[in-house]
């Protein structure tokens, strides 16, 4: 595979400018329904295709090649519900394949970085900022470069934290085991002067409550769904696309793998009950 | 997909007399190089091809229909190889995808569980055997199937421990959190009978020294292994296709991705030195 990806393809996504297509959101898994969630609340008239890739879960200790693969894949699929904008509600997508994915489709597309990234340079007083995610998200660095680049004085404390995201899909999110990784993994920027904490990956809201007590009420927890669901609110606006139908909003959710135990997880997650999760098979595209 | 996997499909490996060929070895990730490692030292003169699907690791969490297929894929890929005969070094897959794999394929695929029953049911004296392993493994109850057509009075108590797997892969393996990790999923099976347990997850064997720790010495524990390696030279030897070309033998390590890391992580469960290991877009096959 090598560099192969640093060919621009044409995902084939058309620009649709009916105000009642569905907004395309995606996932490696189940975490990015916290971004759907909110999008929910604060859209509540747009329609929602969401797509987990749970055949391929979790992404974020892969390589940027299959992260950029897996997210044309998805896109392309996306693509067939004729959605008029894309949310990739993964962190780790979002470091590796977001301007790649941008370049090559002709409806916008945002991820949840730079949203959490700003959120986080307004919250700051004292401009330093850790950021809690994947292997992938934190080697990358791009947390650290969009900050850097609205705030260059910025200083921007970059944690790894691998086990979380299967702690939190095997249900031990609010397990005792899970208080003790935390203390492992985030130990280190407990003893800095942080004062602002991206919550870097759509699995760790889900931990959000073991995270605020390690940390106490003097730093300030960011979680990027709350940004970047206002982002995708001013593009719609911005495109005047936003769905006007009137219309309760409908949602459909797609998944590569495991559709009943992504069912049972969902209703945990969301206020909306969703009846049925569909497979694909997400290589086909 | 639903029940698309039930239709026999034809997986073009041909029948492989030549001895020197090499015997394939494939797992969802790093765990398999346990059975690797066994073969390598109980026979030392086959040549061997390793793939491990770390684009798509781990398999326990997942659905049978896509193990099947991902199980597929590779006995394609390594049927480019021209493999004299498959290893699946993973339970999972062993428990899932081996009876369709055997019967469309014309050369020996054997997998871990049946050499794993069978050692557990010779080591046992009162008949009451655990096994740890997956979800996808345990909940298939395979284990428990072929246990009772050796010894249809054995009783087994079977335990999924689904974050095992993870905290292989992330080097945790000797950390204290893990030990944690094997009281919370086996202290049930700790207070019943059982005087013999099956590592029912290549993965496990590298947690041994903490589960035998736990366990203390009155379970025998079973590192299907062992008896797997020895199984393979029984069917090369009842074919006649053992190697008995004198020459040294040749190993060759496949993935679909990371194949850095899988190196680094080859090298520290392997005596023999990785150089390198190569890149393979699974889903191609």
């Amino acid at each position: 595979m090598g560099n192969t990806n640093d060919i621009k393809e044409n995902l084939n996504v058309k620009s649709i400018s009916n105000s009642t297509a569905p907004v395309g959101v995606f996932d490696s898994g189940v975490g990015g329904l916290t971004v759907a969630r909110e999008i929910m609340r604060q859209l509540p008239h747009e329609n929602i295709v969401y797509f987990g890739d749970t055949a391929r879960v979790p992404y974020g200790s892969k390589s940027r090649d299959n992260i950029i693969r897996f997210s044309r894949q998805i896109v392309r699929f996306l693509g067939t519900k004729d959605v008029k904008a894309i949310v990739i509600a993964c962190n780790t997508a979002s470091a590796l394949a977001l301007e790649t994915v941008q370049d090559e489709t002709d409806i916008p597309v945002i991820g949840v970085i730079v949203p959490g990234a700003r959120a986080a340079v307004q919250a700051t007083e004292n401009g330093i900022i850790g950021v809690a995610g994947t292997e992938a998200t934190i080697q990358s660095e791009t947390y650290t470069k969009v900050i850097r680049q609205m705030n260059p004085d910025a200083v921007v404390i970059g944690k790894p934290c691998p086990l979380f995201v299967p702690l939190v899909e095997e249900g031990f999110a609010k397990h005792r085991i899970t208080e003790e990784v935390i203390d492992i993994y985030l130990s280190d920027m407990q003893k800095t002067d942080i004062d602002t904490m991206i919550l870097g990956c759509t699995h760790y809201p889900l931990l959000r409550s073991g995270i605020r007590a390690y940390f106490g009420e003097k730093v300030h927890i960011v979680n990027p769904a709350y940004e970047t669901a206002m982002d995708l609110k001013k593009i719609l606006a911005k495109n005047g696309t936003e769905n006007r139908s009137g219309q309760p909003a409908a949602y459909e959710f797609y998944v590569s793998d495991a559709a009943e135990k992504f069912t049972r997880f969902a209703n945990g997650i969301l206020t909306y009950d969703v009846a049925a999760t569909r497979l694909v098979n997400i290589e086909e595209y």
